[in-house]
């Protein structure tokens, strides 16, 4: 496996003791963000989107891929079908309150990866791709839920993403601030940030318990799910 | 003030249901969000980098102003300058658990931002723009720490982008599954996703009580902050 950052593209610059060059941790911010921000060249000009995304460790490209998803009418995924793409995946982690504007920051864990963007064809990986969409979502729910229809997966864009040009940037901890404001002011420090789940909500159409795969996941977000809720 | 989407660029093509005209709907969201995802080309290939921000009504352009700051040392901020960019700012409100992965989705909140970054010359609108941003993270902190040395700002670029070509996209509550889906399985629903704050941790130069902006802070983000912390 390729270490971080392979190119001189994804190689940091300013900061670069930030820079972190161990997969691993590539891997478990992937596995545990949500969200993607996908930034492609709409003609003429930058956009960035947000999108549900997966990581198969064991997908064809040799550092393993990343897969998004969209709609065939979407405008940006097609903008994006074989083109170079930037997919950005960011987990905030808390405030920095320093002592001068200089020092104020955000805790944060940033992964940049760069790639032509394939347009998977091959009906297995399509569908191996959406189970791992869903599933990153809700682990296990893949299994539970019906099978895509012809007239889905027709309307249904699979992009892949190599991952092996790729950048992780981390900060976490306190200011650094400077001895003489340190000396001036008396506090310095962060406010942790984390992300929870709430009960999950059934809609109208429920009736009976929320079923495991929901509960597990809000449960592992911290969420207290009542057994008969 | 100009309703949202004033050109073809920002106007919403599918899921033009989930599109939002209201400006205030923008502002909360901008005032809530913590962190911008900033699309640029950086040089044939496009780049998103995430980035503290803040916003300004009453700024110079005729919607308001988004302010980005960066290291003058940093390639990607000298790649923005006067440049195209789109500015994406999202949310994450909800996992929602379909009957199917077809309608397997996310709750957010979704603000895309276009247009040309100007940088800011004006040394008053440079040190506003900057309290902005201290004051986004922890409101009234700007005014409770150390004003900038003309070396912090000499090694400071602030870039400017009008709120004016914005569009806000919006999805809430549980799945839009098929009548036959549900009647085929008993639960489908939505898990709900905040964000929420821990107590402030002072770093090691720190002595005595967390200062009130702080402690603020963190308890309108939903911690417990005992008062002698």
């Amino acid at each position: 496996m390729a270490p971080l950052s392979p190119t001189a593209r994804t190689t940091l610059g300013r900061l670069a003791e930030k820079g972190r060059t161990d997969r691993a941790e590539l891997h478990a911010l992937l596995d545990t963000a949500l969200v993607a921000h996908v930034g492609l060249d709409a003609g003429g000009y930058p956009l960035v989107l947000p999108t549900a995304f997966a990581v198969d460790l064991d997908g064809p490209d040799r550092d393993g891929t990343l897969y998004i998803h969209g709609s065939t009418a979407a405008r940006w995924i097609n903008a994006a079908r074989g083109a170079k793409v930037c997919v950005t995946v960011t987990e905030v982690d808390g405030l920095v309150a320093a002592r001068s504007g200089f020092e104020s920051s955000m805790n944060y864990r940033t992964a940049v990866v760069l790639g032509e963007a394939r347009v998977v064809e091959d009906a297995d990986e399509r569908q191996h791709a959406l189970d791992l969409m869903v599933d990153h979502m809700v682990p296990g729910r893949a299994a539970t839920i019906r099978r895509p229809t012809r007239k889905e997966l027709a309307a249904t864009q699979v992009l892949a993403v190599p991952l092996h040009e790729a950048s992780l940037k981390v900060r976490q901890g306190g200011p650094d601030d400077e001895d003489d404001d340190v000396a001036d002011n008396p506090w310095g420090g962060h406010i942790p940030l984390y992300r929870i789940a709430g009960a999950p909500v059934g809609d109208e159409g429920s009736r009976g318990p929320v079923p495991d795969d929901v509960r597990r996941r809000a449960e592992q977000l911290g969420a207290s799910v009542e057994a008969d809720s």
